[in-house]
Formats: C-alpha cells, structure tokens, sequence
C-alpha cells in the first residue's frame, strides 16, 4: 500500500471511529489510574508510607486497562497505549499515519481526564509518575521496559487467539492484558510509578507542568514495545502472526 | 407501540420476573456496598485515613456488580442502575413504562438492603455518598457523569455482543461493567464516594435521613448515562445497535 | 426413585469420585479462609483494627471458591458447601442420601484443613467465625441467611446455564459464585465473619473447641440457601429448572 | 519412545520456542512476585506489620501467574513452575528431557528476574521466601506442599479441559490457576512466604546469596505436585487423563 492510499484509509469513517474509541478507552483509564492515586492519597495524607495505597492504584488499573481494552477491543483494537501502537507499528501491523492519529487520540483523551480531575476536584494536584530517588534515569528506563514488554506480550498472545473465533480462550484476552498490568504496577509502583504507557505519564505531565524524568516514560515503554512485538513475531509464534498486513483491523484485541 | 400496548406489556409475566431480577440484584449490590463500608469502618474506627477502607469497598462493588449483573442477565437484562435503566431508555431499548417499574424495583430493593443491614446489625449508622468538603455540587456531578459513562459505555458494549452468540468476547461482559465500576470506585471514592447509581445513593439516604447533596447523584449519572447511550449507538457503534427497539428482551446483557 | 436405589446409587464409582472432590475443594477452600485470616493476623497483631485484614481473606475466598467450584464442577457440581448441597436437595436436584455423603465429605475436609494448619504453623490459633459484641444472634443469623441466599442464587443461575452448552456464558458461572461470596465477607465480615457456609465455620470449631453462637453458621445459611433455591426455581427462572431429577449429576456447575 | 528419540524431539523447534516460553513467562511471575514485596517494603518501611503488603504481593502473583499461564498456554503448557512441570513427569505427560530444559528455562528466567531487579533498582535488598521464626522446616514443607497440591491439581483440570475445545469452561483455566495461587499466598504468605514453586524462590536465594531453609521450597511443592498428579489421574477424573503420553504437547493449558 502506498503512503497516500494508507493516509486516505486513515482518514476513513471506520478509522475516526477508531480514534474516538482509543480517546474514550485512554480518557477512562487514565481517569482511573490518576484518580485512584488522588483518592487514596486524600485517605492516607503520607502517601509513601502504605501499601493499600499501592494496591488501590494498582487494582484501579487493573480493572480499568481490562474494561478499556474490552470496550475498544471492536472498533480499534484497544491499545489505549502509545506503546501497544507503536509495538503493532513496528511489527507492520499498523501504518504509520494511522499509528500518529492513535497516538493523539491517546494522549489527548490522557491530557483532558487530568484537566477533568484537576478541575472537578476543586484543586487537588494531580500525581505524576516519577522514579525513586535513589534510582537513576537508565534504571528506570530499563524496568519500564521489561514491565512493558509483559504488557505488549501479553497483548500479542490476545490478537492472536481472536484469529480463532471458536476459542474460548480469546474471550479471556483483554482480562490477561488487565491483570498483567495490574500485577506491573504493584511490581514497580515504587520504583518507577508503573508506567508502561507514555499516555498514562503525559497527561498528568502537561496538566501538573512537572516534566521531571519524562523521557523516562517514553524511552522504556518504547523499547519494550518493539522487543516484544519482535520476540513474539520471530521467535515464539512465527507462523501465527504472518497472515497480514492491511491496516488496523488486524491489531484487533477481543 | 402504543402506550397502552407498552403499559400492558410491561405487565407480563416476563416482565414482573425482570423487576423481581432487578430487586434481587440491587438489594444484593447495594447489601455489598453499603455493608463493606460499614465492616471496614469498624475495622478502622478512623475511615477517613486509610486507603484499605477504600479498597475494601471497591472491590465489593466491583465483585457484587459482576455477579450481580451475571445473575439478572438473562431475566431483566442486568441493569441493578436507574441511570443504565435511563440510557437503555433514551435509546429506546426499553419501553418507558418498563423503565418506571425498573426503577421502583431497584429503589425499593436498595432501600430495603438499608433497613437489613441497620437492623440486624444492631444499630450501625448507615453510611451516605457524599462530595468531599472542598468540592462543589457541580464539580461532583461532573465526577459522577464521568464514571457513569464508563460504566453505561461498558454495559452497552457488552450488550451488543450479545447478539453474536457465538462470540467467547460477550461471557466476560458482566465482568468488564463489574470491574470498571470497581475502577471507578478507587478513582473517585474520595471525592464523592464513586455512586454511579442512584439507587446505590438513595437507600442509604432514606435510611439515615440524610439527603444532603443527594441530588448530585441523579443528576450526574443521568446525564452520564445519556451521553454513554448516544455516543456509543450514533458515534462508535453506530452500525450494531440499529437492530430493533422491542421492549427490555433487547437490553439483555450476558 | 426409591430410597433404596438412591443410596445405592450414592455409593457407585462416580458418586465416590464426587465426595472425594467435595473433600478436596472443602479443604482447600477452608484452608485458604482459615489461613488467611492467619497469616493477616500475624502482619497485624490487632486484627481488629485494620481493613486491610479483612481486604485479605475476603479476596482469599473469594478466588479459593472460584478455583474450588471451578476444579470440582465436573466430578460433583462444585458446591464446596453444606448449604449449597441443601438447596440441592429442597429443590429436589439431589437425593438425600448423596446429600449427606456430601455433608460428610465437606465437614471432613474444612476440619482437617484446620488441623493441617494448626499443626504445621506450630500452634498457631485458629480464628473461629463470630457475631460483633453488639450483635444479636438472630441479627447474625439473618446477614448469613442474606448473604448466603446472594451466594446460592447465583450458583444456581451458574447450573441452569451449562444446560447450554453452546453458551460462552457459563464459563464465568464459578466466578461469579466465588466473586459474589468475596463481596458478602467483605459486607459482613466485622459483623457475622461472613461465613455463608456452615463447614467453612465447622472445622474452625472443632480444632478450637469454640462452638459460641455456632448454630448462626447453620441456621441462617440453610435457610438462605432454600430461599434461593424456591425463589429461583419458581419465580425467577421458572422454565429452566423443571427439567429433571435424577441424581447429582444435575447439580454440576460449570 | 527411547531416550534418545525423546532428547532429539526436545531439541526440535516448538520445543526450543516452549522453553522460551517458559523462560520468559517465569521471568515476568518471578519479577512480578518479588518487585511486589519491594515495592510495598519501600511504602511500609516495616514489613513484618501490615496485612496490606500481604494482599499487594498476592494479588500481584495471582495476576502475573494467570497472565503468564495465558501466554505460554500455546507454546510451552504455560507451567511457569518446576513443580508443574515435574508432576506432569510424574504423571508420564512429559518425557524427562524435556522437563530437564523446562527447568533450566524456568531456573534462569526467575535468576534474570531477580539480577534485573537488583541492578535496576540501585540496589534494593532481593526478598527470599522464609519460614515463620517459631515453625519448624517440616512443618513450612507440609504447608508448601498442601498449597502445591491446589496450585499443580487445579493446572491438571484446566489441562484436561482443554480437550474439550467447545467447552467455554477451558477459557477461565488459565485464571483459575492464578486465583489458586494468590488465594494460597495470602493464606501461608506469613508462614512460610507462600511460594508453592521452586523457581520462584530459586532465583532470589541465588541473587540475595542467602538459601536459609532453601530445601523446604523444593521438597514441599515436588511432593505436593506429585500427589496431585496421581489423586486426579487415578482417583478423581481417572477417564479423562488416559488418553496419550507423546510429549510436551498434551501439558498444553489454555
């Protein structure tokens, strides 16, 4: 397909559909995960000093990540996800021009739930991911790389299986994508925040102005992405993931 | 259909079946979300400052509402919601004198959960959704439109599924509206206690004969309900809700 | 049938293979409630003080019941529970001399269960189910009635639905059962223990030689359980249950 | 088979990719169970006191192992677990050379894991599993063994299920075994650290440098998973696991 055919195809009534469904899914989850983090904070003021504080975001984005990949799953593919896009990018799953209308869909659902949250609550910072302190730029990158490359695995296995509609396993697809990434969060909720997706990290950027170690949330989740996509589609299901080609219908998650 | 042919109908055996549905399932739903506060408060005297409490009762909701909607599903079609009642009617799914008696159902349900739970328990106080102190009633209903859109969104989603029989994608339906309403819970349990639901809001209300704010939680999930109806059946889906428009057999959700 | 075909009946290979998996699952499942409520209680030495404890073994039981209905579905319907095989058999879809073979089975495995724990963490008390100090028995025996007919309700709407073979549905029948019983111990836990579950309260008793205000944990479940059983079969979902009687075979849960 | 014929099949290419399966699926359970204690370590200086951390890494592995099944289900069996993998040697469903690399694949990725963790992280100490200071390492091989038998018996019927492709009860296997398994750690997570799988205490003994009492979580899940084995094969669902014995293909979970 050439650049031109692939950008009219992206500019096509199934395709809008399709941003507006990774608007809507990245608007919900975001809200989830960065509202849990206010609610529970307003509980427990010290905020660095409870587990349950942990554990309430973390099952926040566990539930939502499954519920917004479930709801975007038909019309986009559910990535919710600069990094799932990227990932299906790099494996030739998605074009390029399509993967750009994805990215900003995301991350202007990500930016207008802060503005939401900001706003509603009468005030409340709004929480962005960091790294510890005592913890450097490269380590934090690495770990959310590895935490990424769990998710966009995972989210992988899930495309494939749609392939075979008759497999009840598929119906389970989008909870494995949920609980992975809970189970990520409690794993490096202290260490890195748990990004794993750099619209979950930029939204809350834009709106607090705090870009401390942003690149952070960039650079890791990328890499992970595209090993993922790369380990998935060379080594361990070769002959599932070379049907095609032709757009996003492909990168579809249920 | 007539009204008086809608009114007749909503009178059917079927139809009592799917408000004794709805009963059950919002007495057993609101049983779970009232009660969970009430045994986490005992727990931590000081409710105000622990994550875990709220946790505790996220997880109830999210749990509750999953088995609740599974159990409704065939009979009434899940809703244990006016404000999912009220969407399935602005779409005209569900005929509006079925909606009225949904509504009765799930109000009488909610408050009677209430009354078991303050008399058997020896007197507990009934604890009320409320906004918190720095928040204004319109930045509370704006929280509460916002959550109840994911939720309705995430009913209709898996409502449509349900047409395809054969898809595996629909049995993890009820679990996605449980787990995003337990989502949505964390992200705004703090702020307005993540009601979503007017019947969840009024029992408790008429139990304790506390009413204050209440109106918040009709007039933001109501409209959030709206918006979730018409975005998905006129923006995102516009092509699978078409189908028909018969009474509540439509709103099923499995 | 006559009695004397049904006890023989309930001494044939498959029904010995289902007591052995009534067994099993009673055990495991009591050794998840029973244990994580110790092993919470030692993090935290004043267990009644922190909701975090009752977050634990709320979800304990609640993915302990999910797997335990899950593995024994097939050899003995899952019920992993007295009040469950009670409503069985007051709906008459399991005779009563498999019934009590059952009730055999399951008390056996919550008390060994017990035991195992006792002896292996070197003495380590072992937490019975109570009633707050506030609370009357009758108050209690009521939240477990409540709770337990919330549990057995969708039990049985989990059976009516693997007559439907074809239904991707069913899959999530046993996790329904076991999400809506974490629900109930999370509403009921500082009030009742929410047992819902008269071997889950049984071998707490025998191994500590506590039977205070034992007959709660069998008066409310049982007639919880042959509410939801009448209800269910005769108001509810009517068309579905008449179909047969013959033996445990129809109670499996799938 | 002979030997040499069962060692050049596990040299074959889907048994290299399945040890990649496993190696990378062990990878991610073990980062997620151990990242899960350090994170909650770090918001709660004091572990030893708070039932939330508890519930944090539960959770955690509960999800991870649910997801990582999943993943592997296709290429590798999805065992994620030296004692999975030796009671389906036990029970003749995988020839000895394969289980040897399923080991080594399983043993490296936890090791890497846990290395990842520690240099990333800028050096925060790697938690082993340890038995409760007043329990005897009999009694710590007794609980690891009864939770063993759960985790490895629940894998055995979400195998045998998967015969039955149409059978939508094989789509929640996979979840089934990861609920088994958070449910157990909570239950012996303060008594013996809840391990139930060599390897994931394997890898932090090797980084961390210190095997205290090491052998309780080799000798207490391998006969925990061999039992398991030889209950559901002989006694409990003695028809269905006949069938065939030809390699690593029948472990196959979904």
């Amino acid at each position: 397909m050439t650049v031109r055919s692939q950008f009219k195809q992206s500019l096509s009534l199934p395709a809008l559909r399709s941003y507006l469904a990774e608007f809507l899914s990245t608007f919900i989850f975001v809200f989830a995960a960065v509202g849990s983090t206010i609610s529970a904070r307003m509980l427990s003021p010290n905020v660095t000093s409870e587990a349950s504080s942990l554990v309430a975001t973390a099952v926040a984005q566990g539930f939502a990540l499954f519920a917004t990949v479930y709801i975007a799953a038909h019309p986009s593919g559910g990535h919710v996800n600069p990094a799932v896009t990227f990932g299906f990018a790099v494996a030739g799953h998605v074009s390029v021009p399509t993967a750009i209308f994805y990215w900003i869909s995301q991350l202007v659902g990500s930016t207008l739930a802060c503005l939401v949250l900001r706003v509603a609550s009468a005030g409340q910072a709004i929480p962005t991911t960091g790294i510890a302190t005592e913890m450097t730029g490269l380590g934090g990158a690495i770990l959310e790389s590895v935490t990424t490359f769990a998710l966009v695995y995972t989210v992988y296995v899930a495309s494939d299986q749609r392939g075979n509609r008759t497999s009840a396993g598929s119906a389970v697809g989008p909870l494995a994508v949920g609980m992975v990434a809970g189970a990520c969060v409690l794993a490096t909720g202290s260490l890195t925040g748990g990004s794993m997706n750099p619209a979950r990290s930029f939204g809350p950027a834009v709106i607090s102005g705090d870009f401390k170690n942003h690149g952070v949330y960039w650079v890791g989740p990328l890499i992970g992405a595209a090993l993922a996509a790369l380990v998935h589609q060379n080594l361990v299901y070769p002959s599932l993931s070379s049907a095609s080609d032709s757009g996003h219908e492909e990168a579809v998650v249920v």
